[in-house]
């Protein structure tokens, strides 16, 4: 049966941890990516595509302070908005490859996508997202008085030279800006990249303007968001192992398969996922879940199509029970 | 009557010639242009913005290479889909504010938007377009060793110490790659930002994939293909005077109005327009109406829209003749 489904793909589906991140680098992970995507795509399957930017971001915030005697460096928005750029450009013209390769005539495009937040979001109180370069605790000092604005943390061990990093918030996202355009795009057959990095992150100001803010949104969560505006079948979260796990690293570690919503809310409230890691992911599948979605995957890429067909990763689903 | 436009903004509607190109004074420039796009779109027109990308661009290549020793500089077919990313955040966001105070509920949309060149195009002979920092002698001598793929060239007079730059071909733009999904996207009732900076230049390779090259498309012309590919009613290019003049700079210098087909080429032959300014716009106009288009404009951001009213701006139109 052919589904729309969100895909949030994860860091490694564009540039593994051991890389530096050169463009041919990123190409060959993206492809490996693509080379899945394609295959759904075959199925007959709408697919909408969200991606992360950490190492993009991370990069280009180096740059842009390397260069900031000749040229402006720009804020964390817009380097968000030109990381959607480049990673969107590479799905864009890999996926287009592959998909004239197989006959399939499919237009794809990535967008540049806003998503909102609130300043009242309960982390701009105590920012604890690291961005860009690591300071020392000199360079964290002058940085200090130069931006104001800044938050600087410690956030590597005291013996380390380079141990201070800017720190911004990361907010709930609230609104997917261009939801409506997306919606639009995907009743048009468009495959559409969209809200990487978890979107561009905006606030309305006093005058119920957007205006871009210094935060980072969790990709998982915005792309829940993403798949419960466009009313996909399915939400999946592609990351590094096949299942969400109970007793992690302990001795009676168990994979789950398919599981109803509410023992999966049970499992997240006694702490079976970390925090800032599978923990983030089984949020937003449940909250896909809350807001009517049908089934929410956590899987790895390799497994994604077998977890469509429900013969692995971790599926969660209304109630009512599992299928399979 | 409600018509599609195309419109192809100059470097002007986002970074004045003597800015250094900060967040806020490009935000600045973009409010004042989306202000016409607005009265525009309040008219009913549908449009398709595409603009150029030359400074941010120049500036994120200063960036990339200030930053080399830390991370990979990435190739100039990312840093233009980079920059679409940058330029396309701030128009979709200045715009989506004014519409929604006008309370036009348009959605806008930015796409990564990859044009079509051949290496075959005579320009990849002798590349005549600078991109990129300014280099000494001795640098340009290490840049040749270190990337044997750059061409540098002396573009500055023998006594200016910084006087070479890295230049890359300027291909002419032969489709379009997105073109199906921008036209959905008309026909669905998107403001569509693309073809930002002439579009992503890529060439098939043997392997009849595409592929980056690290060209630059002329934004009019570029601006021409997008314009005819959505079939656009009139195609308008914005830039800082608000006419073509024949006899340009001479006493006898005189606006070009409302024109013939015909008549506009002739005077293209003569040589009233210069090479890298007025030039490449008057042909891209004469493109547009050469593939069945019904008018194209140029002038200023002021007079755009007495221009579409027929009451001022140079006018080119099929032979039949001027309305006006």
């Amino acid at each position: 049966m052919r589904k729309s489904i969100v895909i949030a793909l994860g860091g490694n589906a564009i540039k593994q941890a051991d890389e530096k991140g050169t463009a041919e680098e990123q190409r060959h992970n993206v492809a490996t990516t693509c080379r899945q995507l394609v295959s759904m795509l075959k199925y007959g399957h709408r697919l909408v595509i969200t991606h992360g930017n950490g190492p993009q971001a991370g990069n280009l915030l180096i740059q842009q302070e390397a260069g900031v005697a000749e040229v402006p460096a720009q804020p964390l928005d817009i380097v968000g908005a030109m990381t959607q750029g480049q990673v969107g450009y590479m799905f864009q013209q890999i996926l287009q490859n592959m998909l004239w390769e197989e006959r399939l005539s499919l237009p794809v495009v990535s967008i540049v996508n806003q998503v909102l937040v609130s300043e009242d979001d309960p982390d701009y109180q105590d920012p604890s997202k690291p961005v860009g370069p690591f300071y020392t605790k000199e360079e964290a000092a002058t940085l200090k008085i130069e931006r104001p604005d800044y938050i600087i943390k410690e956030v590597k061990p005291e013996n380390v030279e380079r141990r201070f990093r800017r720190v911004v918030p990361s907010p709930e996202p609230l609104r997917n800006i261009e939801y409506l355009a997306i919606r639009r795009m995907v009743d048009a057959g468009i495959v559409v990249v969209a809200s990487g990095g978890g979107g561009v992150p905006v606030i309305f100001d006093k005058d119920k303007n957007l205006k871009g803010t210094a935060a980072v949104i969790d990709k998982d969560k915005a792309g829940e968001v993403l798949a419960t505006v466009v009313g996909a079948d399915v939400f999946m979260v592609l990351t590094d192992v096949d299942h969400a796990k109970i007793n992690f690293g302990k001795p009676d570690e168990k994979n789950v398969g398919c599981v109803g919503y509410s023992e999966m809310r049970k499992l997240a409230a006694e702490g079976h996922f970390k925090a800032g890691s599978m923990g983030p992911k089984v949020e937003a599948c449940l909250r896909f879940i809350e807001w009517g979605g049908q089934k929410a995957i956590i899987t790895s890429l390799d497994k994604a199509i077998a977890a469509l067909m429900d013969q692995s990763g971790t599926r969660i689903v209304p109630d009512v029970g599992c299928s399979v």
